[in-house]
């Protein structure tokens, strides 16, 4: 039923991306990144590429391998399994290009440019770039189920995991426990490497799990997320373990308080930078404005990190329908980090965490 | 001590690289692929660049969450932490470029190749690719030494995993606990997703493990590969659970016999693609040579997949020093499949394996 729903929502993206494509003036598009490609058709291999052809007809190239593959995931959509090179498979006049052919300019390669020059030559080619992120950015409610799935998969595992923290454990050891928890309960797999930072190494925001195990008084903080069914989660919980200081108590109080604020002040049609400028202004205000060094938050849906962006240099405005992340952080290097993070859906009344798991100060 | 070795073997490549450019009349060039660059430098953040400049000096550039890390890392390397973007950086004039400046045409896209343009115009672009494979593929004693701890600990793993087959268990859960294995025991992770395929599909050379419970008298086919100190492991054994038929049996005797002939027959200097036809003569003799779809073997470094390619398309020799998979297989669709993979390292006196893990077949 949910696979009816989205195979019907694909087919309406495919509509409009024919109808922007015709505004744009361009003839034709080559869709060249997977996740993009898995998003429009439900296909998950490794190999594939999207033709939006001239005469308003989508194919996709995929190899033998994908032969029942492509099969059993896509429907409503015509699929060719190539046996010669894409850009020979292209130039067989089978498929109408048109003058004016878009390629993604992120996402291909000198050499495929060079090879479709070289097959295709007589025609413009255009670089196109973000051009799906209007789209993807708004999910539909299928997308949001599988979404929510996901989260409450990691919610899980992080739970079970928080309770495998003591003397003796590793950062490395709850890493490959929370990946190993992911897959048992049946995600694809960890939406990115689980980051799980302690003591020091918590004031790296994108810190490495190390051997190092963690010690009496130290925060921990736990970044994780898995993919269920093609769609991303994504959290961040910090915890104490042993009795941490007041200090230490004051800014995860101050980070809790900056996270609350995020998903309070979030609005449909406000600038995204406006959001993330609010949280800053909270946490410098706090006496920790230097503390805080990367963005509030980052859209989630196909991929971990999507459009839209919530940082200083965002430009354009929160939508309704968005999925993203609000996750500030306060990083004390040498000493210790804290962050907080949920996924929030965005609704004409504001955001809701898809994330339920508490922001109480767990203490172990 | 071993570090020592191989960042002195990492400034010898590179001064081999700086002869290549010159010989090829070539003024600089832009290295873009990460492996590459761990290779030539031990780096191992996810954003890096590495320039082989005109007037014979290396400079690595990475970004400012790499700034202690790319120097615990490297050694005898100039490096550049960027702040504004690598072609603007790249245009300051504090760089050699020259007239020819090559770069890696499948590791630059479009998009990248614009800018670089746009801020570099006045010079030659040179396309150049598998520029790097001949020194990839000869391995030093200090990678080798890696790689053998890879093989090692994956060992462990799949010892441990074998054990754990039985009425229920899933190729999910046997997949998720040979990641946890690799973790658990120091990798730095998986080489690649583990495929673990039991049944029917073991027919499938890239199968995905399913949640589909392992059948008494089936064939599981597992295979697994980790990362230690940035040097991959690849292995591959098909073990019976229940009592399997004599077709099966026969098949696995097959299978291993032309492993062992892959094995003996390798030499220093013979074409690669004829290493391959002796394995897939013998396989075909057998009366399975249309159940045999994929190449002998691949090479195995930084990447798991690498240098030199040992299939039927395979051009040039088996150079002494080289490490590479002997994999072959019989896949019957819808039945069964059995694959039996070592690594193995060419010497003077032929080819010997880095597995130890029995080839036997294991019936649980």
């Amino acid at each position: 039923m949910a696979h009816d729903l989205l195979h019907a929502y694909r087919s309406s993206l495919r509509a409009k991306i024919f109808r922007k494509l015709s505004s744009a003036g361009l003839d034709s598009l080559l869709v060249t990144d997977l996740p993009t490609i898995r998003w429009l058709t439900g296909f998950s291999g490794s190999y594939a590429k999207l033709l939006f052809a001239g005469d308003a007809t989508a194919v996709l190239f995929t190899d033998f391998r994908y032969q029942e593959q492509v099969r059993r995931e896509t429907s409503g959509i015509a699929t060719v399994i190539l046996k010669d090179a894409l850009a020979t498979e292209l130039a067989s006049g089978s498929f109408r290009l048109g003058d004016k052919m878009a390629l993604q300019a992120d996402h291909v390669t000198w050499h495929e440019m060079r090879q479709l020059s070289e097959k295709l030559g007589n025609r413009e080619f255009s670089p196109v770039s973000s051009f799906f992120d209007e789209f993807r950015e708004i999910k539909h409610v299928a997308e949001l189920d599988r979404m929510r799935r996901a989260v409450e998969l990691s919610e899980s595992v992080l739970e079970a995991v928080i309770g495998m923290i003591g003397p003796g454990v590793t950062e490395i050891d709850l890493a490959a426990e929370i990946t190993y928890g992911h897959r048992k309960l049946g995600a694809e797999g960890d939406s990115f490497e689980p980051i799980v930072a302690g003591g020091a190494h918590g004031a790296m925001p994108h810190a490495k799990p190390t051997a190092a195990e963690f010690e009496p008084g130290s925060l921990i903080v736990i970044d994780m997320g898995c993919v269920v069914d093609g769609y991303a989660s994504d959290q961040t919980r910090t915890v104490a373990f042993g009795k941490v200081s007041d200090e230490q108590r004051q800014v995860y109080r101050i980070v809790r308080e900056a996270q609350q604020l995020g998903i309070d002040a979030a609005k449909a049609g406000m600038a995204a930078r406006d959001l993330d400028a609010e949280v800053r202004n909270f946490i410098a205000a706090a006496g920790y404005g230097e503390a805080f060094g990367h963005g509030l938050g980052h859209g989630v849906g196909v991929e971990v990190h999507e459009a839209p962006r919530v940082g200083t240099a965002s430009v354009g405005a929160l939508r309704e329908g968005a999925v993203f992340t609000i996750e500030p952080g306060i990083y004390l290097p040498g000493r210790f980090g804290v962050r907080i993070e949920d996924m929030v859906t965005l609704g004409p009344d504001g955001a809701e965490p898809l994330q339920r798991f508490t922001k109480d100060l767990i203490e172990l």
